[in-house]
């Protein structure tokens, strides 16, 4: 059924998505590392709200050339490792191959239009929490909500293709027609509450909310991501804040992908949701503290804990 | 010579000041704790840049009750000890007795004049870096030049009188005409120094201002105390931000105190330095979300470190 894929990056994004594609009959080649041997023999096995399955017999490869040419590369990779991309990415390519990164904040659909052409690069935002009970076993969460959308331009034909994929395999999923728009709106959140619970000592999204001060402190860092995305020409509504606090209260307590990162002790993806967001809102003329704070000091003690475990 | 005077708090700053004073001929009474017999026994030695002394003989006392009522009574208590002050200070007070807080912060005087009456109520601010390498021996790092104002007044007869016996005794010394205003411009320096030490990794100023982001974070952070000053009412020039970070690079590689206090566990001094600020330039009106970000993430991180401590 439909296209054939490959998924670069097997972590806990690529390893879910890939098996909803591949447990709904799509043509699913994994690119894999370790994992590949475990995988091959015991499948992938997910669990979550409402759902619980195992798929085997995947596809599995230890290098993009033994897949070769594709319709759709799903890019799950941590940004932090988008240099091996210049060299996974090739072997994949056909004339109208299509690359969705699925990786988060800014910048990545840039890279892979630079190296391979914007006409191919789609980006989609995942609203999913989940994490590897081990290298067979994804817990999944949350509702797992992904949001398609073209770079640099409206859904295409192709784009509603994809979706009607996805949603054939059981993944919710709705398209951007301003990609650029979403990726700011979904920074709304990210930049204060990913960077707020390391910074504020490894806490999740309610102990951020209970505490007064890191709540005015968290709307503020909202406010001013809003306000930068306007002077960067998106238009964020500045109702956007109250919104999202609202529905993290819903949620309950939840712990960011960057904290999940930090505790485990992965490299942390601070330029995409920092580093590009504060120098696209400074070259566009926003004042951000806020964001250069985190920023600056996630950077830091980054690099510091790095140098630790480096010793 | 001079005032009866008495130490509360013979931490490095009391002891360092009050070792000075001894040295100097002043009538100078220490209340200590553990560190009473050894101190006793050894005196305390104080090395630094251009002195390297020590002083025997000290007066040394378990309780403020064995001291007695004085002219002087010099707080150097760290403020997060301050509610001991409600008992600790009655036995040393007679009709005219001074209380001169050299604590970090807002505050201070405050608690002070609240509790035993504001025309008794002088403040310090200490720019000097000291270390105990034990407990009967203080380093010293810069200069130790210490401002010394009245709580809400201009300088007094016995501001000036204080001010005779410390540089009698070999410190240096000036006075604060506007104590608040200069306890504000220590501020433009400790908040965004003290805190960004500790949420970057435990580094230093160097390191701070050697980081593009962090420099630039410490220099917003800087405006946003010295516009928040103004809102309050003190009219602190906007140059002093540039000023302070110039003074900084030619101080060379200098950990602020509160990191200095992180790294060995004890208690911050989070409401003087940031706390009382933030509400004070809140309820003038203020905007300041770097202090706000500091502030929550600095308590909330030294609330976690204290919690897993007990555990």
């Amino acid at each position: 059924m439909g296209f054939k894929i490959a998924i670069v990056g097997s972590g806990a994004i690529g390893s879910y998505y890939g098996a909803k594609l591949a447990q709904g009959g799509g043509d699913v080649h994994f690119l894999m590392r370790g994992d590949l041997s475990k995988v091959r023999r015991n499948g992938i096995h997910v669990r979550g709200k409402g759902e619980d399955f195992r798929v085997n017999n995947l596809n599995c490869y230890n290098s993009t050339a033994e897949i070769g040419a594709c319709d759709l590369v799903i890019v799950a990779l941590k940004a932090t490792a988008n240099a091996e991309l210049i060299h996974l990415i090739p072997p994949l390519l056909q004339r109208d191959t299509m690359l969705l990164t699925l990786q988060n904040g800014l910048g990545n659909e840039e890279f892979l239009a630079k190296h391979f052409g914007g006409e191919r690069v789609l980006g989609g935002l995942c609203f999913i929490c989940l994490s590897r009970a081990s290298r067979t076993e994804i817990e999944r969460y949350d509702l797992g909500h992904i949001l398609i959308g073209e770079h640099e331009r409206p859904s295409q034909e192709r784009t509603r293709q994809i979706e009607a994929q996805f949603t054939a395999c059981g993944i919710k999923c709705a398209l951007a027609e301003d990609l650029a728009l979403e990726r700011w709106r979904k920074l709304v959140w990210n930049i204060p509450f990913n960077g707020l619970s390391i910074l504020a000592g490894g806490i999740d999204t309610a102990a951020i909310l209970g505490d007064e001060s890191l709540r005015r402190a968290t709307l503020a860092v909202m406010q001013e991501v809003i306000e930068a995305a306007n002077t960067c020409g998106h238009a964020l509504e500045s109702g956007a804040a109250a919104q999202q606090i609202r529905r993290t209260e819903e949620m309950g307590p939840y712990k960011p992908s960057t904290l999940l990162d930090w505790e485990v002790g992965k490299p942390l993806e601070i330029e995409p949701i920092w580093g590009e967001p504060l120098r696209r809102a400074s070259a566009a003329g926003a004042e951000t503290p806020g964001l250069e704070i985190i920023y600056a000091s996630l950077n830091s003690l980054a690099g510091r804990v790095g140098n630790r475990r480096k010793i």
